[in-house]
Protein backbone atom coordinates (compact mmCIF):
# COMPACT_ATOMS: atom_id res chain seq x y z
CA UNK A 1 0.00 0.00 0.00
CA UNK A 2 1.41 3.08 -1.15
CA UNK A 3 -1.31 5.58 -1.64
CA UNK A 4 -4.77 6.33 0.26
CA UNK A 5 -7.89 4.75 -1.03
CA UNK A 6 -10.15 7.63 0.19
CA UNK A 7 -8.01 10.52 -0.97
CA UNK A 8 -5.40 9.22 -3.58
CA UNK A 9 -2.34 10.85 -1.05
CA UNK A 10 0.60 9.37 0.40
CA UNK A 11 0.25 6.58 3.01
CA UNK A 12 2.76 6.52 5.85
CA UNK A 13 3.35 3.73 8.33
CA UNK A 14 3.05 4.90 11.94
CA UNK A 15 1.38 4.04 15.39
CA UNK A 16 -1.95 5.58 15.16
CA UNK A 17 -2.67 7.47 18.54
CA UNK A 18 -4.03 4.58 21.27
CA UNK A 19 -3.26 1.87 18.98
CA UNK A 20 -0.05 -0.70 19.35
CA UNK A 21 0.49 -1.52 15.64
CA UNK A 22 2.08 0.09 12.53
CA UNK A 23 -0.68 1.12 10.41
CA UNK A 24 -0.92 2.51 6.67
CA UNK A 25 -2.06 6.28 7.62
CA UNK A 26 -2.79 8.77 5.05
CA UNK A 27 -0.76 12.15 5.13
CA UNK A 28 -3.43 13.96 3.97
CA UNK A 29 -6.89 12.87 5.28
CA UNK A 30 -5.36 10.99 8.38
CA UNK A 31 -7.37 7.62 7.33
CA UNK A 32 -6.08 4.20 8.54
CA UNK A 33 -5.97 1.89 6.47
CA UNK A 34 -6.45 -1.49 8.44
CA UNK A 35 -5.05 -5.00 6.58
CA UNK A 36 -6.56 -7.56 8.28
CA UNK A 37 -6.71 -11.78 7.84
CA UNK A 38 -9.09 -13.29 5.07
CA UNK A 39 -11.00 -16.63 5.21
CA UNK A 40 -10.95 -19.37 2.36
CA UNK A 41 -14.17 -21.06 2.98
CA UNK A 42 -15.10 -24.70 1.42
CA UNK A 43 -16.67 -27.84 1.95
CA UNK A 44 -14.93 -31.26 1.93
CA UNK A 45 -18.14 -32.78 0.41
CA UNK A 46 -19.15 -36.65 -0.03
CA UNK A 47 -21.48 -38.66 -1.95
CA UNK A 48 -21.69 -42.54 -1.68
CA UNK A 49 -18.64 -42.13 0.62
CA UNK A 50 -16.43 -41.15 -1.91
CA UNK A 51 -14.67 -37.16 -1.32
CA UNK A 52 -15.24 -34.73 -4.11
CA UNK A 53 -11.96 -33.27 -4.92
CA UNK A 54 -10.96 -30.53 -7.79
CA UNK A 55 -8.03 -30.38 -10.33
CA UNK A 56 -6.41 -27.23 -10.04
CA UNK A 57 -6.84 -25.18 -13.44
CA UNK A 58 -4.96 -21.78 -11.81
CA UNK A 59 -1.28 -20.82 -9.65
CA UNK A 60 -0.93 -21.54 -7.27
CA UNK A 61 -0.96 -25.36 -7.55
CA UNK A 62 -2.13 -25.54 -10.81
CA UNK A 63 -2.85 -29.76 -11.69
CA UNK A 64 -3.14 -30.22 -7.93
CA UNK A 65 -5.90 -31.82 -6.05
CA UNK A 66 -8.22 -29.22 -3.79
CA UNK A 67 -11.19 -29.25 -2.08
CA UNK A 68 -13.59 -26.89 -3.77
CA UNK A 69 -13.05 -23.78 -1.57
CA UNK A 70 -12.17 -19.51 -2.11
CA UNK A 71 -11.98 -16.57 -0.47
CA UNK A 72 -15.25 -15.46 0.86
CA UNK A 73 -17.13 -12.63 -0.02
CA UNK A 74 -18.69 -9.79 1.43
CA UNK A 75 -22.48 -10.00 2.54
CA UNK A 76 -22.26 -13.62 2.11
CA UNK A 77 -22.21 -16.15 5.15
CA UNK A 78 -19.89 -18.91 5.56
CA UNK A 79 -21.55 -21.64 5.00
CA UNK A 80 -22.89 -19.61 1.86
CA UNK A 81 -19.19 -18.84 0.62
CA UNK A 82 -18.60 -22.57 1.31
CA UNK A 83 -21.57 -23.91 -1.16
CA UNK A 84 -21.07 -20.80 -3.66
CA UNK A 85 -17.30 -22.22 -3.92
CA UNK A 86 -18.47 -25.98 -4.62
CA UNK A 87 -21.20 -24.76 -7.25
CA UNK A 88 -18.26 -22.45 -9.13
CA UNK A 89 -15.46 -25.09 -8.68
CA UNK A 90 -17.21 -28.46 -9.00
CA UNK A 91 -20.55 -27.64 -10.62
CA UNK A 92 -21.99 -29.75 -7.07
CA UNK A 93 -24.71 -28.23 -5.68
CA UNK A 94 -24.34 -29.48 -1.65
CA UNK A 95 -25.97 -30.27 1.20
CA UNK A 96 -24.10 -28.57 4.38
CA UNK A 97 -24.22 -30.89 7.51
CA UNK A 98 -21.64 -28.97 10.07
CA UNK A 99 -18.82 -27.03 10.69
CA UNK A 100 -15.72 -29.04 10.07
CA UNK A 101 -11.96 -27.59 10.28
CA UNK A 102 -11.01 -24.49 10.99
CA UNK A 103 -6.93 -23.63 10.52
CA UNK A 104 -5.33 -20.79 11.03
CA UNK A 105 -2.33 -20.12 8.39
CA UNK A 106 -0.98 -17.15 9.88
CA UNK A 107 2.18 -16.74 7.80
CA UNK A 108 -0.10 -16.14 4.99
CA UNK A 109 -2.89 -13.70 6.85
CA UNK A 110 -5.69 -16.97 5.94
CA UNK A 111 -8.35 -18.98 7.44
CA UNK A 112 -9.48 -21.65 6.14
CA UNK A 113 -12.88 -23.20 6.98
CA UNK A 114 -14.51 -26.14 5.89
CA UNK A 115 -17.77 -27.58 6.55
CA UNK A 116 -19.17 -31.29 6.24
CA UNK A 117 -21.21 -31.59 3.24
CA UNK A 118 -23.05 -34.00 1.16
CA UNK A 119 -23.79 -33.70 -2.70
CA UNK A 120 -27.67 -33.44 -3.40
CA UNK A 121 -27.76 -35.11 -6.49
CA UNK A 122 -24.58 -36.47 -7.09
CA UNK A 123 -23.74 -34.02 -9.86
CA UNK A 124 -20.66 -32.31 -10.25
CA UNK A 125 -17.99 -30.98 -12.66
CA UNK A 126 -15.45 -28.99 -13.36
CA UNK A 127 -15.87 -25.27 -13.41
CA UNK A 128 -13.64 -22.69 -14.81
CA UNK A 129 -10.62 -22.78 -12.19
CA UNK A 130 -10.71 -26.74 -12.55
CA UNK A 131 -9.45 -28.77 -15.03
CA UNK A 132 -11.78 -31.71 -13.81
CA UNK A 133 -13.34 -32.95 -10.80
CA UNK A 134 -13.87 -36.44 -9.31
CA UNK A 135 -14.96 -38.69 -6.26
CA UNK A 136 -12.33 -40.51 -4.69
CA UNK A 137 -12.76 -43.35 -2.41
CA UNK A 138 -11.32 -42.30 0.77
CA UNK A 139 -8.69 -45.42 -0.03
CA UNK A 140 -7.69 -43.34 -3.51
CA UNK A 141 -7.32 -40.02 -2.12
CA UNK A 142 -4.20 -38.53 -4.53
CA UNK A 143 -2.11 -37.74 -1.14
CA UNK A 144 1.07 -36.87 -3.31
CA UNK A 145 -1.07 -33.95 -5.46
CA UNK A 146 -2.89 -32.31 -2.98
CA UNK A 147 -2.97 -28.74 -2.92
CA UNK A 148 -2.57 -26.99 0.00
CA UNK A 149 -1.76 -27.73 3.18
CA UNK A 150 -4.82 -27.13 5.21
CA UNK A 151 -6.80 -29.65 2.14
CA UNK A 152 -3.88 -32.38 3.31
CA UNK A 153 -5.30 -31.37 7.10
CA UNK A 154 -9.11 -31.68 6.57
CA UNK A 155 -8.97 -34.97 4.74
CA UNK A 156 -6.45 -36.38 7.10
CA UNK A 157 -9.21 -35.21 9.82
CA UNK A 158 -11.95 -36.69 8.03
CA UNK A 159 -10.33 -40.08 7.68
CA UNK A 160 -9.72 -40.58 11.22
CA UNK A 161 -13.14 -39.41 11.76
CA UNK A 162 -15.07 -42.04 9.06
CA UNK A 163 -12.80 -44.89 11.19
CA UNK A 164 -14.51 -43.21 14.37
CA UNK A 165 -17.89 -42.67 12.86
CA UNK A 166 -17.45 -39.51 14.82
CA UNK A 167 -16.81 -36.01 13.46
CA UNK A 168 -16.13 -33.22 15.41
CA UNK A 169 -15.06 -29.49 14.98
CA UNK A 170 -11.51 -29.63 14.67
CA UNK A 171 -9.19 -26.23 15.30
CA UNK A 172 -6.02 -26.11 13.83
CA UNK A 173 -2.66 -23.57 12.58
CA UNK A 174 -0.61 -24.16 10.10
CA UNK A 175 2.68 -22.37 10.41
CA UNK A 176 5.07 -24.04 8.12
CA UNK A 177 5.46 -22.41 4.36
CA UNK A 178 3.54 -24.45 1.50
CA UNK A 179 6.30 -26.90 -0.56
CA UNK A 180 7.63 -25.37 -3.44
CA UNK A 181 4.77 -25.34 -6.21
CA UNK A 182 4.70 -27.38 -9.50
CA UNK A 183 4.24 -25.29 -12.41
CA UNK A 184 2.14 -25.31 -15.68
CA UNK A 185 5.30 -25.58 -17.75
CA UNK A 186 6.33 -28.85 -15.14
CA UNK A 187 2.99 -31.17 -16.16
CA UNK B 1 -12.96 3.31 -1.99
CA UNK B 2 -12.08 6.03 -4.86
CA UNK B 3 -8.34 5.52 -5.53
CA UNK B 4 -5.80 2.98 -6.09
CA UNK B 5 -3.68 1.88 -2.93
CA UNK B 6 -0.93 1.34 -5.59
CA UNK B 7 -0.71 4.09 -8.21
CA UNK B 8 -2.67 6.66 -6.31
CA UNK B 9 -5.00 6.73 -9.72
CA UNK B 10 -8.73 6.73 -9.82
CA UNK B 11 -10.55 3.19 -9.14
CA UNK B 12 -13.88 1.86 -11.01
CA UNK B 13 -15.98 -0.39 -10.75
CA UNK B 14 -16.20 -3.39 -12.95
CA UNK B 15 -16.66 -7.05 -13.27
CA UNK B 16 -13.28 -8.26 -14.04
CA UNK B 17 -12.70 -10.97 -16.29
CA UNK B 18 -13.32 -14.33 -15.23
CA UNK B 19 -15.11 -12.49 -12.27
CA UNK B 20 -19.00 -12.62 -11.87
CA UNK B 21 -19.05 -9.76 -9.33
CA UNK B 22 -18.14 -6.22 -9.37
CA UNK B 23 -14.68 -5.19 -7.95
CA UNK B 24 -12.74 -1.74 -7.86
CA UNK B 25 -10.26 -1.87 -10.34
CA UNK B 26 -7.96 0.88 -11.37
CA UNK B 27 -8.07 2.85 -14.29
CA UNK B 28 -4.11 3.04 -14.28
CA UNK B 29 -2.51 -0.17 -13.29
CA UNK B 30 -5.40 -2.27 -13.40
CA UNK B 31 -4.48 -3.68 -9.92
CA UNK B 32 -7.96 -5.19 -8.56
CA UNK B 33 -8.92 -4.47 -4.95
CA UNK B 34 -10.96 -7.18 -3.16
CA UNK B 35 -12.84 -6.31 -0.27
CA UNK B 36 -13.49 -9.20 2.26
CA UNK B 37 -15.14 -9.71 5.15
CA UNK B 38 -13.47 -9.36 8.71
CA UNK B 39 -12.87 -11.90 11.55
CA UNK B 40 -13.62 -10.62 14.96
CA UNK B 41 -12.34 -13.00 17.77
CA UNK B 42 -12.82 -12.70 21.21
CA UNK B 43 -13.24 -15.28 24.47
CA UNK B 44 -16.43 -16.04 26.79
CA UNK B 45 -13.91 -16.61 29.82
CA UNK B 46 -15.42 -17.92 33.07
CA UNK B 47 -13.54 -17.79 36.81
CA UNK B 48 -15.17 -19.88 39.68
CA UNK B 49 -18.84 -20.33 37.50
CA UNK B 50 -19.31 -16.45 36.68
CA UNK B 51 -18.72 -15.25 33.25
CA UNK B 52 -15.96 -12.07 32.72
CA UNK B 53 -17.40 -9.05 30.65
CA UNK B 54 -16.64 -5.46 30.03
CA UNK B 55 -18.37 -1.94 29.40
CA UNK B 56 -17.38 -0.43 26.74
CA UNK B 57 -15.32 2.90 26.63
CA UNK B 58 -15.71 3.59 23.33
CA UNK B 59 -18.65 3.57 20.27
CA UNK B 60 -20.30 2.07 18.97
CA UNK B 61 -22.06 0.73 22.04
CA UNK B 62 -20.18 2.92 24.78
CA UNK B 63 -21.72 1.86 28.04
CA UNK B 64 -22.68 -1.52 26.80
CA UNK B 65 -21.54 -4.95 28.53
CA UNK B 66 -19.25 -6.96 26.16
CA UNK B 67 -17.87 -9.97 26.19
CA UNK B 68 -13.85 -9.56 25.60
CA UNK B 69 -13.51 -8.89 21.67
CA UNK B 70 -12.27 -7.38 18.41
CA UNK B 71 -10.25 -7.67 15.40
CA UNK B 72 -8.53 -10.07 14.23
CA UNK B 73 -4.82 -9.10 13.10
CA UNK B 74 -2.77 -10.21 10.36
CA UNK B 75 -0.04 -12.60 11.26
CA UNK B 76 -2.00 -14.14 14.35
CA UNK B 77 -4.36 -17.18 14.50
CA UNK B 78 -7.81 -16.87 15.57
CA UNK B 79 -6.77 -18.11 19.26
CA UNK B 80 -4.15 -15.73 19.86
CA UNK B 81 -6.37 -12.85 18.73
CA UNK B 82 -8.91 -13.93 20.97
CA UNK B 83 -6.47 -14.25 23.56
CA UNK B 84 -4.94 -10.59 23.11
CA UNK B 85 -8.68 -8.64 23.24
CA UNK B 86 -9.14 -10.64 26.37
CA UNK B 87 -5.66 -9.17 27.65
CA UNK B 88 -6.15 -5.52 26.06
CA UNK B 89 -9.60 -5.11 26.95
CA UNK B 90 -9.82 -6.75 30.32
CA UNK B 91 -6.29 -6.95 30.96
CA UNK B 92 -7.01 -10.60 32.14
CA UNK B 93 -4.78 -13.76 30.72
CA UNK B 94 -6.47 -17.05 30.02
CA UNK B 95 -6.43 -20.22 28.88
CA UNK B 96 -8.40 -21.71 25.91
CA UNK B 97 -10.48 -24.37 25.66
CA UNK B 98 -12.03 -24.48 22.75
CA UNK B 99 -13.93 -22.89 20.14
CA UNK B 100 -17.34 -22.44 20.74
CA UNK B 101 -19.96 -19.87 18.15
CA UNK B 102 -19.17 -18.57 14.70
CA UNK B 103 -21.65 -16.05 13.64
CA UNK B 104 -21.86 -14.73 10.68
CA UNK B 105 -22.66 -11.50 10.30
CA UNK B 106 -23.19 -10.87 6.71
CA UNK B 107 -24.58 -7.19 6.89
CA UNK B 108 -21.81 -5.34 8.08
CA UNK B 109 -19.11 -7.96 6.35
CA UNK B 110 -18.06 -9.99 9.76
CA UNK B 111 -17.33 -13.39 11.28
CA UNK B 112 -17.79 -13.01 14.97
CA UNK B 113 -15.99 -16.26 16.70
CA UNK B 114 -15.64 -16.74 20.15
CA UNK B 115 -13.47 -19.09 22.39
CA UNK B 116 -14.28 -20.49 25.89
CA UNK B 117 -11.61 -19.92 28.08
CA UNK B 118 -10.90 -19.44 32.29
CA UNK B 119 -9.44 -17.41 33.76
CA UNK B 120 -5.33 -18.00 34.84
CA UNK B 121 -5.22 -16.44 37.96
CA UNK B 122 -8.48 -14.62 38.39
CA UNK B 123 -7.30 -11.60 37.73
CA UNK B 124 -9.16 -8.62 35.59
CA UNK B 125 -9.24 -5.14 35.30
CA UNK B 126 -9.89 -2.29 32.47
CA UNK B 127 -7.84 -1.44 29.17
CA UNK B 128 -7.68 1.17 27.59
CA UNK B 129 -11.35 0.57 25.34
CA UNK B 130 -13.11 -0.88 28.81
CA UNK B 131 -14.99 1.60 31.66
CA UNK B 132 -14.78 -1.90 33.91
CA UNK B 133 -14.67 -5.33 33.96
CA UNK B 134 -16.21 -7.64 36.28
CA UNK B 135 -17.13 -11.32 36.43
CA UNK B 136 -21.16 -11.63 36.62
CA UNK B 137 -23.04 -14.65 37.83
CA UNK B 138 -24.80 -16.28 34.96
CA UNK B 139 -28.42 -15.45 37.05
CA UNK B 140 -27.02 -12.22 37.10
CA UNK B 141 -25.81 -10.87 33.65
CA UNK B 142 -27.17 -7.36 32.43
CA UNK B 143 -29.59 -9.13 29.62
CA UNK B 144 -30.98 -5.68 28.69
CA UNK B 145 -27.36 -3.75 28.39
CA UNK B 146 -25.83 -5.99 26.22
CA UNK B 147 -23.80 -4.57 23.57
CA UNK B 148 -24.34 -6.63 20.20
CA UNK B 149 -26.26 -9.46 18.88
CA UNK B 150 -23.38 -11.92 18.69
CA UNK B 151 -22.67 -11.39 22.24
CA UNK B 152 -25.88 -12.15 23.68
CA UNK B 153 -26.46 -14.64 21.16
CA UNK B 154 -23.06 -16.10 22.57
CA UNK B 155 -24.07 -16.02 26.24
CA UNK B 156 -27.35 -17.44 25.57
CA UNK B 157 -26.12 -20.83 23.97
CA UNK B 158 -23.42 -20.55 26.78
CA UNK B 159 -26.15 -20.49 29.26
CA UNK B 160 -28.11 -23.31 27.82
CA UNK B 161 -24.82 -25.61 27.59
CA UNK B 162 -24.42 -25.43 31.17
CA UNK B 163 -27.61 -26.51 31.76
CA UNK B 164 -26.64 -29.17 29.83
CA UNK B 165 -23.46 -29.41 31.33
CA UNK B 166 -21.98 -29.89 27.26
CA UNK B 167 -20.53 -27.37 25.36
CA UNK B 168 -20.89 -27.84 21.87
CA UNK B 169 -19.12 -25.78 18.38
CA UNK B 170 -22.41 -23.22 17.60
CA UNK B 171 -22.45 -21.86 14.20
CA UNK B 172 -24.96 -19.21 13.36
CA UNK B 173 -25.65 -15.96 11.29
CA UNK B 174 -27.57 -12.75 12.49
CA UNK B 175 -29.07 -11.05 9.94
CA UNK B 176 -31.01 -8.46 11.77
CA UNK B 177 -29.32 -4.48 12.02
CA UNK B 178 -28.11 -4.08 15.17
CA UNK B 179 -30.76 -1.56 18.01
CA UNK B 180 -30.65 2.17 18.09
CA UNK B 181 -27.11 2.32 20.34
CA UNK B 182 -26.47 4.75 22.95
CA UNK B 183 -24.50 7.19 22.89
CA UNK B 184 -22.22 8.74 25.71
CA UNK B 185 -24.35 11.75 26.40
CA UNK B 186 -26.98 9.73 26.97
CA UNK B 187 -25.21 8.01 30.17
Amino acid sequence: MKYCSTCGHEVRQQIPEGDNRHRYVCVNCNTIHYQNPRIVAGTIAVWEGRVLLCRRAIEPRYGYWTLPAGYMENAETTVEAAARETREEALAEVNIEGLYSIIDVPHINQVHMFYRATLKDGKFGAGEESLESRLFALEDIPWKDISFPTVRKTLELFLEDVKKDTFGVHVHDIRRPIAATRTKDDL
